[in-house]
């Protein structure tokens, strides 16, 4: 059986890119956004698999929506990058098959090869099976983990890596930095921050202020950041050697193996 | 004319890396070390060019040191990652030519080409002219600045970008974050942190603790990036949504161009 997919919110940036890919792994894609002939409710009937592609405040609003609509024995899925109030909206509101869905990757990804795809299993065994499969069979990566414990650790991945490069820029701003300049005195670790930054900050703020702002566990992350942050100032403003010179030798005792 | 070079503290990575450059390019080098046959003093006395590759905190022990066994025709040198002091160090205790010198590379890199090399003029022209032809002739770039203006970038360049990995290292230890799951789990941007954070601890911690110590300018641009900090985790602790996009698009304008 080839499933028949629809993603709702198929005309985004990942939206694009899960179209385009099933259909080049052979199955049938419907397409519903604000501005298609079909409605999200229509192709939400007549799928098999119903793919969220929405931004992540309105996941719960759009699963309102189409939840009644789709076949009992469909499955439900998103493609948000957080995990716990995406599943439990679409548990609370259809009460079939649910798989909560993160692609670790953009739309910028050429291929499925070798990235890493989170799954969280919401209810049901049959299309999460499926899901795995289908791409284990394309080359991604898989990783199985609760809701819970996704959001745990993109506290970390997303959450803690995003808000550096976002730090990174607003504080080249603040300062006035001129970027020219710093490029033509740049070593290879400054000119890879700053690509990452500038790639960063050149993507969708809406989003990115999203996975900031709707991961609950963030916020312990990124206190413990800021007291980081303010303890090594603290160092360097007092001129600490010592202190400074045990807390990177306990980083990389942490970072690097050995003495952590 | 080959000029004869000496590099003290020539055992050590870069000075080791300096002895085989200059090799390559024909010049006849000598090396003194603290376990060498020839001392410091004896290998000044000899060169036409002195290089000092020594830790921060001991240039001007050094330059004490040799400064007067110098020919007075001879160039004096350094290849440390600040230049106001060193700087003033070598004009305060050599009465020739000075030339301020950072290779913007580390020990790891194989060939000199396409990296930069900054030179802080001193006093005197000669050498100064001989050493930016002779880097331009191995293929380096060559960027000449006063002592200020290096440590000025220098404090975003190298401060910030070394602060931001040692804070996101020292962060994973301060919440115990477990790094084999959290590979696992690694977006693109998350690698590529991850690896930098891990490649900058894996290197000298007091080389390190001394390029965020002794640089003058680093202090205004660490507080800034502090400041920065608090001024997101406030937004995201106050789910202000408005004004985290505000931040990012200004930031955005700021590091890609628009209406920054």
């Amino acid at each position: 059986m080839t499933p028949k997919v629809a993603i709702i919110g198929g005309k985004g940036l990942m939206g694009r890119w899960f179209k385009r890919f099933f259909e080049s792994q052979g199955l049938t894609v419907l397409v519903a956004d604000k501005d298609t002939p079909q409605t999200p409710q229509e192709v939400a009937r007549l799928a098999d698999v119903v793919v969220l592609s929405v931004p992540i405040p309105q996941v719960e609003q759009v699963v309102r929506q189409v939840a009644p609509h789709l076949h009992p024995q469909a499955a439900l899925m998103d493609l948000t990058s957080i995990k716990v109030e995406p599943v439990a909206a679409m548990l609370a509101h259809f009460p079939g098959e649910v798989v909560g869905t993160h692609p670790l990757f953009g739309p910028a990804t050429k291929s499925i090869k070798g990235r890493t795809v989170v799954l969280c299993p919401g209810r049901g065994e049959q299309w999460l099976n499926w899901l795995r499969g289908f791409l284990l069979e394309a080359g991604a990566q898989v990783k199985i983990t609760s809701p819970e414990e996704h959001d745990r650790l993109m506290a970390l991945v997303q959450g803690l890596a995003h808000f550096v490069l976002i730090a990174v820029g607003a504080t080249f701003r603040h300062l006035g930095a001129d970027l020219k300049e710093l490029e033509d005195f740049a070593t290879p670790t400054f000119r890879t921050i700053l690509d990452l930054t500038r790639h960063h900050l050149s993507q969708d703020a809406i989003l990115y202020a999203c996975i900031q702002l709707q991961n609950q566990a963030n916020l312990s992350v990124l206190s413990g950041f800021e007291e980081v942050v303010q303890r090594l100032v603290h160092l360097i403003h007092h001129q600490d050697a010592p202190g400074l010179i045990r807390l990177l030798e306990e980083a990389r005792g942490w970072i690097c193996g050995g003495e952590g």
